[in-house]
């Protein structure tokens, strides 16, 4: 399982507690990497600011061996429909998560570019949205 | 718990089965039961065809002394500013819930009026996306 | 042959006579009931105010016998996603009537949410529209 | 004179009360009443969570005796076209009530469906807008 | 009853036959005088792909003796402010046919420039659209 | 109390008085002053066509020493932001007054600007609109 | 000068007099014939309801050896690039006549897809808007 | 007859003469003057930078005797509600007048929020547009 | 192959040349054939200022024994859902051909109603994108 | 340099301090004027809440010797064709100034009417915008 | 010649070949090498998933020797001033290519934000669209 | 003092010198960093094409020591949310620079999608607006 996050991320827990809450994005994707092993699966987690290197991973997720993605956007959510086309090119089921919850705070957070090329969408459970995700996901692989 | 659905829910199983799956809204009150069970969680399950219903309900879950509210609104998610009044109204911590992934759909479907009233949101997992929301819901009650 | 009729529809006669004729509904009732008749058919007519009511009707319509739906949602033409999602989720052909002509009236009235789930329309015939839907329906059914 | 009140106004006094207030609708109710035995009218208040059941009164408000209505639609102002066919099929004057004033609220609170059907309105005064209301409705018609 | 088709409608039978049906505009043309032959009707029906056709057909139909026009505009009934403008010049009262229900197709399609210059609108029965116009046109000119 | 009337309320009673009434805006000065006395509360009642005069003495009420501001902004109450400003910069409690009811005219008139910067509005009762007004204002200040 | 009339304009006199009057367009031919005389001025009238016919004249005007053009577009002002093109192609000076004051109509008549392309307008004074637009053009030439 | 001109058109001849002529607003009103008394009418042209000023002469333009508007709001057309608001009060014809074609400049410049009340609109002419309007507007006042 | 052009692509040579170019349309047309000649290829080229001719046109291509269709649609590419129906109910590959780059020049020149209905587009080589689109489709046609 | 403020800007210091600072506009005049003083310049520093008067004076500023403006129009920012008109009719280069950043509050402080016809804007500095904005025009005048 | 692909080219032929083809991208550089050796023209071509790539590359294109650009922007098209403003920055003629037609595809993608910095489009040939674009150019800076 | 540029200003100086002036980016960079040794600052300036590079500079600027960042974002000024976020996230005050106007040029640069994360903005001065923006928010900060 591919879990992918995008710009500002790297700012977790620094980046406006308030909403995004305090744990930085290294305690997440030690979550995830742990939920992960109770189900016998393996994850890789990244992040860039850099919209071209999301594009650059998902391009090769398949290739790669991935079975499935995790993307969480960021900001780029709302304006790219390149990650839109390169999550159309792949083979691979893809969830789209989100620390808060994007349609309860600015208008422009209420569309999703990506969301017509995504199998679902889990928001507003802080990292945890990662976590039930891949749960889901995985049933969806496994069931 | 209280777990809430909306217009036409009733109907599925019977209802375009390659969107909503073949499961009965029943076989799914069971799921969430079982899931709830696991966690020594209890849970209501209602659903109705009836804005007003759903209101009624929402306005009583705090004094009926649930502690937190999974809404699947269907249609009523994209027309209803009554429910999303009823959720302010209400002091209860509120997941919107859907079966298939809504922003991947029609148009009218990306914009959801309850929202800003909820915390969070899970979407496309067929029956799955209402105990994975009651597994996060519980984790930030009890967390 | 079910025929279904909306809101405000049950003040028809006493309701704005230069825009929906003096007709009331009963009378309108008896007329389809004639029509049904010459051509061997049997309608059952019904009128909510409820837009719950007029879901649960279309939901059990396949199960209690009916091969088709006449519906006159009256304003909830306008604004009911759920309507256009029972429709969607029954498997009975379905025509959209109405008793004016909507697209010459004020501007909400140019939008239909349910007409993409109807086989057609007729409009500005009075009473009429429904007899008139009623003859192209059972036409289509039975040719 | 037929005093309406719409969605989560049964829930007054818990709802909000910062926007609302912290009467409750019963109080406010007894308000109405006692303003009303000043100027020797009666009134019959009510409330529903049902858009129906509005349009049922509505609808049976000038058989009923009423002449006059005074309506607080609560979130139904900003999306049924249904209450507004049902106001127009209705031979008495309406006045819109609000509690708080909507227009200076979020965005969809500043378009009122129901309003070119009404004669007046008055918002933003608490329970007092229905005294208000009566008072400028009693004056009209016996004016 | 002057019969009017525009743009394209020359091609049924050719032109995409799972929207439009088989039968060609020569066969409905047959259907729609034997239809008004058992109403003792006469019909002169014609077909156009230009919009200054027919609105010379509509500006010369009252002078011409007829009583009542059935128009198919095609396409133009999404563009064409000059039909609009022929309709409301002209006296007779005009009903709007379609073959399929352009409300359910594409999004340019729901929006009829010329609906408020007619009386009605049938729409969704292939061929027998015109006849069910036609006979609700008859009994409205002779009601 | 400082009660505002802006632009072409003074040729009340001359203008179109089957929407705005016969009584000339003198006349309804001196019922608000009458209706004022009675409170034991004191008026001054202006008017006048230039936006930047009603600017003037909103932006003096409070040094002035007024309590509350009485305002019909006629057609100001569309197009000027400048008011809005005007009002948020002042520290009195503002009622915006219309003697017919805007959201029943023009699409236009639907649209209020000042209305954020205000704590209720009166409309649609005529020159006794500014006197609900005065009571609901009245009652707000010494409740 | 060439003077162009478009779609309906034949009908003029017949078609709805209390907007567009009593004389026949005839009868303006020659009144503007006659005004023309006056300057010494030649002018040739046409009319088409085909919006190429107005094209190919309008392409023609310069090699035909015309100095301006007076040009009622009729509904195309409303829905034609094309006569837009041609005017932009042409090099002679357009002024745009109206009979009607098109600003004070519907919603769509408030759009001139052409006015880019003239040099002027002149509306709302019946057949006499094309002899002040004679007049102008006339002097502009002239001057 | 009145003839008002709005902001700006005070510095005509200095103010961008190549869209808006060399001519100061002083020579253009001497011109009317000119044309009035070929036709032994009598104008007042005033000019102000102040809405309201605008509006106290229409106001108080019938009261003053005269019998007709020429009216160049400047940029007022495309943002004054409150002169609609006005031209409507007032019991007098009147006519929009620009020096330039607004249609052919920038976006802004399309609407006219007074067209609505006058009888017509002259345009294009530059301080001819005037002369030729008070034509147009006393051959309908004589005829 | 069936070469079609629109509304005033007579006049090129004439027509605004810093933007079409200085060849006539006669040239580019000789081109046209000059270029199918080497590929084998027979063209038939023509011109109408009619929407309804070129509709005819596309009509009969097929019976006609085209196998495929170039279309400069000049400004009805902007306006016509006419030509978009005609392309869609014929069997040909077409290619929507410009002179221009119509993206790069007004607003209302981005938005193409007849390019959902053809295999590509080539657009700004003057003359010479009829004969990059005649080699695409060719070698489409044989490849 | 003339110096020029807009509507409710003469309640500075008493209007939202949080906003828009404590400094009274008498005192930031007085900061103008010195930092005109250390480049020898000169600057007029005026207020209007009428919309007519900053006209008045930007129409005359050129004849009066200024070589430039810096304007703060208030809330006319946002509503104000006619300032926009005086800036283009003027020669002077024109600085847009505001004491908060408008583009980071309510949505209509998005839209700037009058920047098109500006040389440039300072925003959001408080007073302080007034003497940046001075500086950067004074070096652009002087280089 | 420099020929530059945005994000997700590097897929083609894995990347839903229903819509792009089967060939992949490195072929396509052959093919296109190929025609330019034809032509005696030297192509370089390049491909990458960051924007900002590409605008370096745009950026240095002059310097580096090239006479022109093939630009196919992927998703960036619909998205990406930037690129836009690259372009305009630059120099050099530019084509912009596209493997399919995205005017007939998903609605974003009708909007070209680079056609305004182009010289012509090429879209809907698959691979092809590249060499015709070549040629076009080549022809274009030889011609 | 952090100081950014985004996409394409290295090309200033060679890209569209009428509009962006005859400097290069490193002249202004010299510039700034004069006018900041004069005020004892310390200044670091870069620049990217690359949205992600800018990111990674703004989410470690508190981090690297920064007191405040002066950004001009180019093109991406217009379609970045990510920045937005970037800017949100960081504790540093942000002003907000242009060379030119972006108000007034074209539609899309009227949007800043960053302006509501910085407490100003400087445009149009050309390079001089980056030494006023360090100016203001030196005194900003120290003051």
């Amino acid at each position: 399982m591919l879990v992918l996050s995008g710009p500002n991320l790297d700012r977790l827990g620094k980046r406006e507690p308030e909403i995004y809450g305090k744990a930085t994005l290294a305690e997440i994707h030690d979550q995830i990497a742990a939920a992960a092993a109770l189900r016998k699966a393996v994850v890789d987690c990244r992040q860039s600011n850099h919209e071209g290197a999301l594009i650059d991973w998902i391009g090769m997720a398949a290739d790669d061996g991935f079975s499935g993605i995790l993307l969480n956007p960021g900001a780029l959510t709302h304006s790219s429909y390149a990650l839109y086309d390169a999550l159309k090119a792949s083979s691979l089921p893809t969830v789209e998560v989100h620390l808060s919850n994007p349609d309860a705070r600015e208008a422009f957070r209420k569309t999703s570019l990506v969301a017509p090329a995504c199998v679902g969408r889990v928001a507003g459970f802080g990292g945890a949205s990662y976590t039930l995700a891949l749960t889901g996901l995985l049933d969806r692989l496994q069931g």
